[in-house]
């Protein structure tokens, strides 16, 4: 049984951020310069686990970030659908909420009211508010980690959608009857661009050329990791140095697509396969430089890196739970 | 020597929209609810042709449009990149200008002040204003035509993006290495769905199945038309209706791409390629309902025509320059 009054910390309101991903739960104290606090993370329950078990642990990780207190608010980013009231999780292909009311559920969980947001629209936010698009009146963020996420910023506005569904960028096809996708699809950009790709791509390297990622998968190739990629990178090992290479262009090609519809000021790029920097990057520049159409007689917009780092979603989350509830 | 006052009709401005194409000019007097009057036209000049050819082509059109009398504005709508200021054509695949301040020679050519914009923009807000968007908070444009334009209005407002270059959904990069583009790079989507794509589709059937379209092109394929194809499909020919399947089909990915990424609540086609209805629309809609990224989970935004035809531009430009100047 939660506790039922808020303990605030002298005035100042006591707001939780929490990005619910594919893989793993980050949680956090967010102040109102965006600045994070007793930082934890869980384990995200697999697609098959029940929507109880991933509740569970989401409050779980409020309850570690708040210490013993109750927060006056909570942000829950979630990498999935939201519905335009901010009740729903409509759909995640990596999660098992399929139209459950989440807010309601979390806020009984929690013992606090609970916002709701889709994760890339709240990194986006945290971005335009803390971050990297904070000079900029329009951005096109893309978030890779396990799929691709996204959001756009217009105007100092983030675009939710219609239906609340925008910025699913991951699944734009770029190859016609390729790769087949969790979505159900065929050639979905994340296929190409994404955690899961990089990953993907190392594998098919390992034991076809010498690398240090056969070391540290220690030969099992199911053990190997988006970050022992970066790493790999980081220390000079060619293959891992070329599967960014690789992942970099198909980001290229995306954002060649994406800027040209939307013409952006600025492009951000976010997701733990970021953190490998202009490594990654700088492929990507090369490619929209020498793709994107009329790029001769238009300004390229710069490709930056996220400046807030994996706790982006939370950050935003809480940011808006504190706009809207305290 | 252009006249020099305006000779209103009475108290109300007279306003004449242009729409440059990349193979025709319309131009027509619009009045304050929409309606066009003294519709006229010319043959873009092609564009190894000279800007000013394109600009005394665009002026006769006006001065005929007009009939004796000097307009209080004229609307502008251009087949390219119109910068952020409305004063230059950047880029335009299909027509001669380069960077030229087309705005300023043209105003000095029809002697009234001058609204330049990219036609797909144009439309949208015709679109938006007076058609069939007109109860959509938010609504995709796509207009095939020679190529592909198109627009977003969110919110109630066009998006032109940061540098007034967005809405190029037709270099969206649909087949890695596909079919080359005027546009220098490889697999466009305009490639695939456009009256050029309709044309070259139909063309590479010529006398390799029985069809009317051989005696319509007096067995010349060089002389087949987009309206020839659809004029075969509306009586019945079945290679000219599996033409517009495929073109519509395409259309469905791209459209798939788009609504992934903006989520708008109304899909509209415009463009010459739309008036063959629902024979291009079907298997659009058929295709973004299978491939639609959560389409299980949400709705899949209605595509429907454009309700304003081919003057749907004209009506724009007209519409913002009688909103600026009059």
């Amino acid at each position: 049984v939660p506790p039922t009054s808020p303990a605030t910390d002298g005035d100042r309101p006591l707001v939780v951020g929490v990005d619910v991903g594919g893989t793993k739960v980050l949680a956090g104290l967010v102040g109102e310069d965006g600045s994070v606090h007793h930082l934890t993370r869980g384990t995200t329950p697999g697609r098959m686990a029940s929507p109880e078990a991933v509740e569970e642990t989401v409050a779980a990780c409020v309850r570690r970030a708040a210490g013993d207190r109750v927060p006056d608010a909570v942000g829950v980013a979630a990498a999935g659908f939201v519905d335009a009231t901010g009740a729903r999780v409509m759909f995640a292909p990596h999660l098992p909420w399929r139209g459950e009311d989440v807010r309601a559920r979390l806020a009984e969980r929690v013992g606090a009211p609970v916002l709701l947001e889709n994760d890339a629209t709240c990194a986006a936010h945290a971005e335009a508010s803390y971050g990297a698009g904070r000079d900029a009146g329009s951005m096109l963020l893309v978030t890779l980690g396990t799929g691709i996420g996204g959001s756009l910023v217009l105007d100092g506005r983030t675009w939710r959608g219609a239906q609340g569904m925008a910025g699913e960028f991951g699944h734009m096809q770029v190859v016609p009857d390729g790769a087949p996708c969790e979505c159900g699809r065929r050639g979905c950009w994340e296929q190409y661009c994404s955690g899961n790709a990089l990953v993907r791509d190392a594998r098919s390297r390992l034991g076809v050329e010498p690398t240090v990622l056969t070391e540290l998968c220690e030969g099992d190739p199911d053990r190997l990791t988006g970050p022992m990629v970066t790493a790999a990178a980081a220390d000079g090992d060619l293959v891992a140095r070329r599967t960014f290479t690789r992942i970099g262009e198909w980001l290229g090609v995306g954002l060649s697509n994406l800027v040209a519809a939307f013409d952006p000021a600025l492009v951000v790029i976010g997701g733990g396969v970021s953190e490998a920097g202009d490594r990654l990057l700088d492929p990507a520049r090369d490619v929209l430089a020498g793709s994107l159409v009329g790029a001769g007689h238009r300004d390229v917009p710069p490709v930056v890196r996220a400046a807030l780092g994996p706790e982006a979603g939370l950050v935003g989350a809480a940011t808006l739970a504190r706009a809207t509830y305290c």
